[in-house]
């Protein structure tokens, strides 16, 4: 049995090594990116370029998507030579960006309608994770979906769990964001506190990181913090994108989630000071920016 | 050389088995406790009841403390029968309990002034962490008094960082409960998006604990909170104290932590609604009361 062909649209940081897995391991594979130079590297390992999305769409059986906001993912599936449209009756539609949840219902439910299939996808583990094949996914759809796309998730990723209908993985990974914003914060207080009460905020670490106070924040952040390494792992502006969706979303829910909306609040007035390229740690200037 | 004696004064969940392992290393042991009967174990054990703190003092040369909140650290250390008056000049005084780093400068000051020494060496690891004789051990004093306690903290503790001078331990103890605070707060966050957008937590758990929202709290207390399990590995009422004494400090400091505050703002509101006594985790009952 020859393999699925796939497509890929999106190939910048997070999809492009994440398209090269897949030719590496066998796959036809056909690319677009907004910006074609971000694909060369694709291309020069034997992928084949498609003029848009909707072309890509129409050549393959698999249809992956990373792409940057909620606005990028509703352009590329809906309309007249969006990938619903114009995929072929059976295709399969992998949405790895973060984004809505409510969006990746609709998008579903419109692929059922055109009698092709979905799922959201939204994964973690940054840039390192995509290179090394390690990233966290988190899928929402329906089970056959799921199982059809089991072997090609299995070579991007390493934790793959299926979490439920459609939208239930981008639900996951707000869960997720939820997680990280908070303890960012908390990783930030406490060497704000640390270096303000003239302790060796590196010391601290050493007593507080192994054990209650633990988290990858703290192991991993605080240190580059300390080193005054602010390089995005994530950027503070998908950061703030992603806040923004969970609290949208936690709204409609009608929950309360005042850690989160602090977060936004914070991060926020952080990208107002011009941090917006800067990795998510890089919060550690709004405090740092409080002294009074 | 016959082994130093030693006092402990305050033998409940923590200070007990504290004193037990100090016991079981060959010390000579001198206990009191408000309530006698919390002490048996000790006594049983080997160790030799007094009838009071400054009794206790007069009687050893290192003065261990675990009691509840600052202001019985400051009646326990100062006046006339108080700790520091009654000890034998060159004793030693340890404080293991969690309270104000400017307390531990006062009584470091007065201590000294006496002709005899301290250290705050507040801990972390909960119950569990005294029964194991794990506890995370951050010093605050004189590194001479830390060089001449270390013999007795590797007894009690596995992680033993000299922080600074004193109040440094009690400070650092600080950042470890904010960095706890905010990402209790987190976990608890994470769970309610999750349970509210029809997703199944437990398998949520799976997707982001060992990732970039991974922490101690996700992994510890996330599935008590699942399995409806708040009993306390650490009270409400005592974090509320110790997040008191942070916020105490950080506005002295001059700081901005409003995570420290939210957290703080939310522990009040939990314990008034009847949860002072249950663990930290209880935090949940905050974020399921607020179902609109």
């Amino acid at each position: 049995m020859s393999k699925e062909t796939i497509g890929f649209v999106g190939t910048g940081v997070m999809g492009g090594p994440m398209a090269l897995h897949l030719l590496n391991a066998g796959y036809s594979v056909c690319v677009y990116n907004r910006t074609k130079a971000k694909a060369e590297a694709i291309l020069e390992a034997g992928g084949t370029w498609m003029e848009s999305p909707g072309e890509l769409a129409a050549a393959c059986d698999i249809i992956c998507t990373m792409v940057g906001y909620p606005t990028d993912v509703e352009s590329t599936y809906f309309g007249d030579d969006g990938l619903i449209n114009r995929a072929k009756t059976g295709a399969l539609f992998i949405d790895f960006t973060t984004s809505r949840p409510d969006l990746a219902v609709r998008i579903a439910e419109a692929a059922e309608k055109a009698g092709k299939a979905s799922l959201d996808a939204p994964v973690s583990g940054g840039d390192k994770g995509a290179r090394e094949a390690k990233l966290s996914i988190m899928v929402g759809g329906s089970e056959s979906a799921y199982q059809r796309a089991r072997p090609v998730l299995e070579i991007v990723g390493a934790n793959i769990v299926y979490q439920g209908p459609a939208g239930s993985g981008q639900h996951t990974k707000m869960c997720n964001q939820i997680a990280v914003a908070a303890s960012t914060m908390g990783a930030c207080e406490a060497l704000r506190y640390a270096e303000q009460s003239g302790l060796d905020p590196a010391t601290v670490l050493q007593s507080i990181s192994a054990g209650a106070a633990g988290s990858w924040s703290l192991s991993n952040l605080a240190p580059r913090i300390l080193k005054g390494d602010f390089e995005p792992g994530f950027y503070v502006h998908h950061f703030i994108k992603d806040l923004k969706i969970a609290i949208e979303s936690a709204e409609s829910m009608a929950i309360e989630l005042p850690g989160l909306q602090l977060a936004l609040k914070l991060y926020e007035e952080l990208a107002a000071m011009g941090h917006e390229q800067d990795g998510t740690h890089a919060l550690m200037h709004w405090y740092r920016s409080k002294d009074s």
